[in-house]
């Protein structure tokens, strides 16, 4: 991950600004602050969240490496979009202004809470790594003018988009501003009841505004929008000390989890509105996983971790880091993967440096899309992924959640500090070493989290050697500075099976390495023939070829051709072709990491590997 | 069919124009030809097309019963949009008028054109059924229009939806007017050229605007638009001598129904888009399989019958009236399926008789659509059932291809009569009797279908008991006033087998009885547990049970809840619970046919079976 958030500051920060720039995505402050504003201004209605979003990324990654750079280039942006923020702090470039629709007259589709919600987000990167600035009055005085005009007795609606509960919940903890937090309760209980206007070829779940959100079996309509929505409910039912409602969240995050969740940890099963499928509904060449919704996936199960402590939210969270978030940016950090289907039928085409992507479609990364949300969601989750690898509870216990090389120093709650290094090259082997820096002269529980695959792994500390079961494993004494502990954690690759009640992939089985899920591309078939034709024997485990591993494969004999005639033929099940050549010796094919497919130019791909 | 033409003229016909008179669809015209339109039009841009689409239904239907209500309900329609039409010819109550967008101006989506298509295709079953009247005097006018706007060296431009090649092919043909005939080639020809502009997250392909129609390998993109097409396509073929264009669109049809057509001759896989998936992308839940698409399937594989004479286009007419055209209306005619998916996890809610359907889903049937292309659809194409059901070739070929009984009068080329009488159950049973009424007193070439799945049918003429196999059976000889052929056709019920290829129903089976699609509905399951907890012995043959089948099943043993984690188990592929308990008496469980589900309220269905 190091070399991931290098990347990200060094590429995909700069590539952002620059997409947006040349599409004048940045150019529509200036544009509202000079009072140019009119017809044909470029961008979608809520382009301007993009430009947050980048900001937030900055200054998360400033605090992160301390470049004068990156916060130069912040603090330009400040400037910018300070000049287009109106009188009374509305700060907006595609309503408002002059030639434009007015204020908040489409809050379905007009996204403007939505980039405020971003906003905020931005000036609580800002706070949480810098402190107040100029960023941070901006974003107050947007805030107080969203609470002024959607306070408590004031106007009762909602954004079609959830994200302005998150901004204000988050900007409300950061600053300690009741107010914003109350204001982020209010939208969050206002959802469900219907207060959206409907939309053609729109459901009201779409925006999870058809039941309110404490009364919700399942996480369901629009990915993103449901996901965002839970993270920012979690905020408010710990801020505000609702256990109902955090209990509500728990179960949802269970539900949805349990039956609508990808083996990548992946979300959002269709195309068709970016949305949840029912129960079971889990296709993988249709899979849409948006990088966002994976994104969104880990805010929420971070918060729900950190209310609960339930170590399964956390290893959601790894799965989502290795094989959706990881998937998205390519090792140039300069395209991405907006979908993150788990199976691909035909090579995709090339896609160029130099043109926006129209579609997200899941064949090839593309360095920018018509509806860009993901390259700068990534960027400001790569440049927080350091903060998600251990907490200290409030009762001391200090939890090492995802492993990677590094110096962890952590400050206990009695002021006490405790100072770990890390040296691991997880998950290419599952052996992590941990170091005692500096430690109190009293007693700290120290949890190792062992994921829920890793079946067998052992901890060695003290001179002991303690199986660990997945969970926690807990070490509780003094602990010495310059002593060791070490995990291993057993990554060798292992078949998974589905539930058969998922369909899609029923006869399949997928192959998983540690955290990483493993793929067939076209690309390391050479002679085996199409990807279409084989077919795993499930009885030959598979074995490792770090980063990937081996499979045997047989040759499916391909039918005749259907021809002239439909693809479904009148023979008894189970005595076509398929099942005949199993007296052949099998072939060893090489799986790889899901989340490096097509970076070897195009091919197909798949996850699930059929065993028939 | 008679039965269900019945319900069509008695019920559906007055249940559409009650829909259009009651959202105003129909006052659309009034307000056109009062000068009073403007701001707050009911209605899609596309809803003329639905005002024509009953027309043609209307003249159809009368033609085939003499009534005379149909007759003046007709006649009434055609006055009202006879005083919408402008001087010039151009009729359309969305644009061109005051307060509206100008003519033409939004080829992509406006549909002018496309409604255009429509009235010339209920002009159309006016001249086959009537002669020339009123609504044709405005179809000409209209068309006229048309030509002078978009002729030879007029605006060279499309319409974003397909349908006026359609009607203006139609209406050259029945007028025998070339000019219409050549401006359908144009409009044919000019597409795939780029012509439409690009519509934000809509790709050329969407639009069939992505390859010339003669260059494509396969159907893409929506699929209405592209069956549309290429139904006007084969007509312009057909009419020009061009017998490349035809070619074309057999290897199309061909790549279409060989990997992207579902058992039931559903097409279209996607909701995004409506569209076509791609090769192999069959999956049963989320089939989109739109009605409309059937029925533009139909028309396709109706012209490319009588242009070729080949077999498969008629049988793949039959499985697609069976399996999709008549499972959209419900038993009383008044409510429809829009989608007709395979497979149905959860109970659908139940649908009010007095409101308007906002989405396509597939759960139940809904009296109206907010996007109601179906239902109407569905009326001109049952009006008109009967005419599919033998053709007299240039030859005096006279073929039998779709099986009810009735009368059939034909004329052959040299004038005589040749007069049968048909009578069957089928597909009931697969017996159907052909008693000879009159007869010419020379040879005549008697061709019965034999379809596809009717492997061992038997026809029993002068004595003799033939074997015949799919495809024709030809009795060439001169035949006696009061003589009696009989074929039996093999409805048995019989297990079909997609192809491997087809990922999403891996490992399992359909049972199809003669041309009829069965489902196992979870209506039948009393007993037997939920639906996704069983399994199908794919050893035991299905046994008949007319109108479907009995096959015997097991329960899957259900694996624990996956509960807290996800639904993808570290357990070796085989030994999950799904294998055990064969030991188990199987249970015998009736499927019914699938144009028959959800008659008995909310119910899950699946058309393929598990077998594992």
């Amino acid at each position: 991950w190091a070399a991931r958030q290098q990347t990200n500051t060094t590429a995909t920060l700069a590539h952002c600004e620059r997409w947006m720039d040349r599409l004048g995505w940045l150019a529509n402050f200036d544009r509202v602050a000079d009072g140019a504003t009119g017809p044909g201004r470029p961008g979608w209605q809520f382009s301007d969240s993009e430009v947050y979003k980048l900001m937030e990324a900055l200054a998360w990654d400033y605090g992160r490496t301390g470049d004068p750079g990156t916060d130069r280039t912040l603090r330009a942006l400040t400037a910018r979009i300070a000049r287009a923020q109106d009188d009374d702090g509305y700060l907006n470039t595609y309503f408002g202004h002059a030639g434009q629709r007015g204020r908040y007259v489409d809050l379905e589709m007009g996204h403007e809470l939505y980039c405020v919600g971003h906003l905020l987000q931005a000036a609580v990167a800002r706070l949480r790594t810098t402190g107040a600035d100029a960023l941070v009055d901006v974003a107050r005085r947007t805030a107080d003018q969203v609470c002024r005009e959607f306070g408590p007795g004031r106007r009762e609606a909602i954004c079609g988009h959830p994200e302005i509960e998150l901004g204000l919940a988050e900007l409300g903890r950061a600053l300690a501003e009741p107010r914003y937090t109350e204001q982020a309760r209010l939208f969050v209980e206002r959802r469900g009841r219907g207060l959206l206007r409907p939309i053609p070829l729109l459901s009201p779940s779409y925006f999870q505004d058809d039941v309110p959100v404490r009364d919700a079996a399942v996480l369901r309509g629009h990915a993103v929008r449901a996901l965002y929505l839970s993270a920012a409910a979690v905020d408010v039912a710990v801020d505000t000390g609702d256990d109902d409602l955090l209990a509500s969240l728990e179960r949802q995050w269970t539900a949805t989890v349990s039956r609508r969740t990808y083996l990548t940890g992946g979300m959002g099963s269709r195309h068709q509105d970016e949305g949840f499928g029912e129960d079971w509904e889990l296709p993988p060449d249709r899979a849409y996983c948006e990088t966002c919704a994976g994104i969104a996936s880990v805010m929420v199960s971070w918060r729900l971790f950190l209310a609960t402590g339930d170590v399964r939210y956390a290893d959601l969270m790894e799965r989502t880091f290795y094989n959706v978030i990881a998937t998205s940016p390519g090792p140039d950090g300069r395209a991405f993967f907006y979908a993150n289907p788990l199976q691909q039928r035909t090579p995709g085409e090339p896609t160029s440096p130099d043109a926006v992507n129209l579609r997200a479609e899941g064949a090839a990364r593309a360095p920018w899309f018509d509806v860009s949300c993901c390259p700068t969601n990534v960027a400001r989750t790569l440049a927080t992924w350091q903060t998600y690898t251990a907490t200290v509870g409030d009762d001391g216990a200090v939890s090492l959640l995802q492993y990677a090389s590094g110096s962890l120093r952590l400050t206990l709650p009695d002021g006490a500090a405790l100072g770990l290094e890390v040296e691991t090259d997880y998950p290419a082997s599952g052996r992590v070493v941990v170091r005692v820096v500096t430690a109190p002269d009293s007693p700290v529980l120290l949890r190792f989290r062992i994921p829920s695959w890793a079946t067998g792994a052992v901890l060695h500390e003290d001179g002991r050697r303690i199986e660990a079961p997945p969970g926690f494993a807990d070490v509780h004494r003094t602990f010495a500075a310059g002593e060791r502990l070490e995990l291993d954690l057993p990554v060798a690759p292992r078949f998974s099976t589905p539930d058969r009640r998922i369909d899609a992939v029923r006869g399949c089985v997928a192959v998983e390495r540690g955290p990483v899920v493993l793929c067939l591309e076209s690309a390391d078939l050479d002679d085996a023939g199409p990807l279409d034709d084989l077919r795993v024997d499930p009885t030959r485990p598979p074995t490792d070829a770090e980063p990937g591993a081996f499979v045997q494969v047989r040759r499916a004999d391909r039918p005749e051709d259907a021809g002239e005639g439909l693809p479904y033929r009148d023979v008894p099940p189970g005595l076509d072709a398929a099942s005949s050549a199993d007296d052949a010796p099998p072939l060893a094919v090489r799986l790889v990491p899901y989340h490096s497919w097509a970076q070897r130019g195009p091919s197909t791909m798949r996850v699930f590997l059929p065993t028939t």
